[in-house]
């Protein structure tokens, strides 16, 4: 099926939301962006491309890199992942403290904010270098060798990055970080920098849909067991506390940031990623959201 | 594939969590079972039937039934349903009345007490005399005319239902059960008492499998939009606050009772349902749920 | 001191605040109050008497009377009252169920509804008649035989009362409710449903500045001790999530109710009864809060 | 009345609290501490002084000094010190960042930690040495030139105060911290850190118990409003979650500490300072605690 001439349509559909929501201005980074812009691509398995409108522009991936960072830690540490941070959607608003608390510093899942700094944690004591080869594995899972940090945006954000500092103290507090609180917080807020257009992040989650193989190396990147756990998490926790609404209406396992990108998995057909930067309450792109609702509808294509 | 002998050589597997667990003795009628009990019933789109143990015998089905009500209401209401309930998980224990309180009333998702009982205060405005009319609903779905409520189950919940109780007086304080309280709860704890058998189980779900029409029958129950959306539910909501580690280690939609049933759902394939009265910590069955981790695995037949 | 100029000159401080606040409206008999009513009634050990306004117009004291209640509860019980109700403030709105759940069915205090519910309970338990001999104690202890409930109030929050059910059933279900639950609401509602004057209200409060002896019959109501811890509780949990306001603010131990009177105490000197019956936000009496206040102030009468 | 031969019976009757609770053991320098001293320092407004045990030995006293901060504070931005910190009891642990988030970066009240951090930041704002300029205050209060920080104490606990640095984050995520977050750490460790002996502690804090004066160079401290509106806080928030318990059975304004000493005000007669290191789970000296309720009920001296 060529999707070209649906996407086309489907943003006609979606155009009414322009209006509605608000680019995130929490730095002025992302403040900045062009909050009418809107870019969607999906690469299937046989390397069939489909795309619509501002695909080709980078942004600020933001939360969605989580995904990989998680990818990466759970290769490292097999099912032992799991005694510093659980797999429960959290229930409560993204950079809640409340639940951190009262589970001892043990975050919901490892896609909230608390549990993707545990993971960086984790990857910033299994590395001599950790940005730079976590990086080199993000290039090697998508083939783009040119992905990268934005130093801006990771720099813009530690300047206002108080949350984030006090997730990180708060599970220190707890036991549940090993290393300085100032490396974790850098590499994570590095990791959240990361750009890409959205041919490059769909074509970078593709492994995902094929069981955790590389398509284009033909690389096993994870074993499919722990591919299928990773669509899992993302299906209940990838949307902060709007997950349900997500699942319920799309019904792709996928990721959302506040970026205003969304990657979106068909386990064994396609990886699709999605790009419009105005976000509803929840943090999550309105128009993102809402084209790939009509989407999976009109295709009939979520998993359940 | 025949898995009569998959299923023989999984149950050996599970054994070992046979010293495990607790029956659920907050009323006598349930912890008077049998704790060893094991059955297992699946049943494929066209028609063959699978099956191990105490397959035959029935057994109360409790929360599992919540989904059958659920499927009702919203074939009745559409989409104005969710303006009464959400479709997020809830994040905390499955009779936890502090979200209810913070969110004004609104359950968080139809499968938790609190939702439940709003799904059962629609019914009950709905129908002239609504456990019969709902009762009368099951047996079109399953196509089993004798299945019914236990008065006596029902009876026993009541004796000791202070929490429902708790949990139906402070949504009517916020406006969101319009009939008596007493109605209400007797309609809820009628739904939690019904009984059935795995086979009769597995038989009562499979349209859910076959988006939304029923196998035997042929008739659509509901719109293959609505029957995908109550899958997701239950992939998100179905296991308490353990719907994340299902999801993660089976990977299907299903739902749990504390009778020990649990019910899962694969979308054009079949369903399957496993008693073993033992539960866990969060209330759901231990080697249900482990026995169908392994049969996931084993078959490699997660949706992710 | 002769405080009457004084009460008139205050009066006139606080009439700013007439524009402010809401007459409780939940139930109609409560709504129905003329919401510019203000009095203030004070009486000395030693029988002086000081008064301003409609300070001989009955109003409803509501959760005033959870006082007179605990009273009682405390002399039948002594220490052992403790194992079902705390002393420590809630921190909380005064009707939350939150912490009730999260303390397993034990009320922080015995002046938040849940808490006056168990000493409800407690009472019921005792008495034969628990109405007719709770109404006698009071009219003992104020020397006022006429002071009665109002079945018309008891029977209007009744039919509203569902927040209050929701909190018996919910302690019910942690078992810290021994009697069925519609007695102890029945009972629960009449308490707080009396009537009395500023005058009836700061008499019958006089014990508890007169270390627990009436001085009208020179009979021991509860020991020194008690009267004490009695004081002490108020102080810390008598108007809801404002108790610190007060204490900080007026400097006595006080009752709030939602009829808009207030009750404090001076240890060893008076107490002071102030009804006016606009509320603010957290449910206590803006007038009399404020009147209070440069009671206090002007007479340099605080405890501290 | 001579209080020396009290306190020695006393001390007997408290003797069987010995064996109970634990030092605080989060830094060395408090774990070292002998778990076995006891001291009780009393003195009266007419310089009248009443002592038992090891009241010449200095140890930490920690959160008491709070107290001191906060009386600066207060001093120095009036009513409007309000809009940054509450007045209100906790209602949850000491260190809880549950309220604090759902207050929007608003503690409670000034003594718990969350408070105290707001404190130390606004006397970091005010002053060019604020740790120099504040231990003035206190050796003014005091009338002892040689009180002093413990470094030794500020560094230990700097090492683990990532609960404090969580906090202070959080604070500043919200907006209600205005100075770099490791130098308002670097105050508040410091604050915490101060040591004095029980006589010491005593004489530092009578002019709460003198309406605001400093009753050794008869100078005004604070204003009579202020000094008695310190009293109702600490009435209501000087004892974490057990301020409802101390009130009740010690009836005195009071502050404790983690180093196990305990600070009590009697307006108008005498301050009184004791210091026990083990602690009961509120983080309260327990023989502290009971001595000071024996001494209250044998002297009748409750302020109710």
């Amino acid at each position: 099926m060529n999707y070209n001439k649906l996407f086309s349509k489907l943003y006609g559909a979606v155009g009414d939301a322009d209006e509605l929501g608000q680019v995130a201005s929490y730095i002025p980074e992302l403040a900045n962006i062009n909050p009418n812009k809107f870019g969607v691509h999906l690469t299937t398995l046989n390397d069939n491309n489909y795309r619509y409108g501002d695909s080709d522009e980078k942004f600020s991936v933001q939360s969605i890199a989580k995904v990989l960072a998680l990818v990466l830690a759970y290769k490292l540490e097999d099912e032992k992942l799991w005694d510093r941070v659980g797999v429960e959607p959290s229930g409560t608003p993204f950079n809640s403290l409340v639940q951190l608390e009262y589970d001892k510093g043990i975050p919901r899942n490892p896609l909230i904010n608390a549990g993707a700094l545990v993971i960086s944690d984790i990857l910033v004591s299994y590395f001599d270098e950790p940005k730079k080869q976590f990086i080199e594995f993000v290039r090697k899972v998508s083939g783009i060798p040119e992905i990268d940090f934005s130093a801006r945006i990771a720099d813009s954000e530690k300047s206002v990055g108080y949350t984030n500092a006090a997730l990180v103290n708060l599970m220190k507090s707890f036991g549940n970080i090993r290393n300085n609180v100032d490396t974790v917080l850098d590499f994570y807020f590095n990791l959240c920098s990361i750009e890409m257009t959205c041919k490059e992040l769909s074509r970078t989650f593709l492994f995902l849909a094929d069981y955790g193989v590389c398509p284009y190396s033909n690389e096993r990147i994870i074993s499919i067991s722990k591919s299928k756990r990773i669509n899992a998490i993302m299906q209940l926790c990838g949307f902060y506390d709007e997950a349900g609404e997500f699942s319920f209406k799309v019904g792709l396992p996928g990721k959302s940031g506040v970026g205003g990108g969304i990657i979106a998995i068909h386990p064994n057909k396609y990886s699709i990623a999605v790009w419009s930067p105005r976000l509803n309450k929840k943090g999550n792109s309105i128009r993102g959201m809402k084209f790939l609702e009509l989407f999976t509808t009109e295709t009939k294509a979520s998993i359940f």
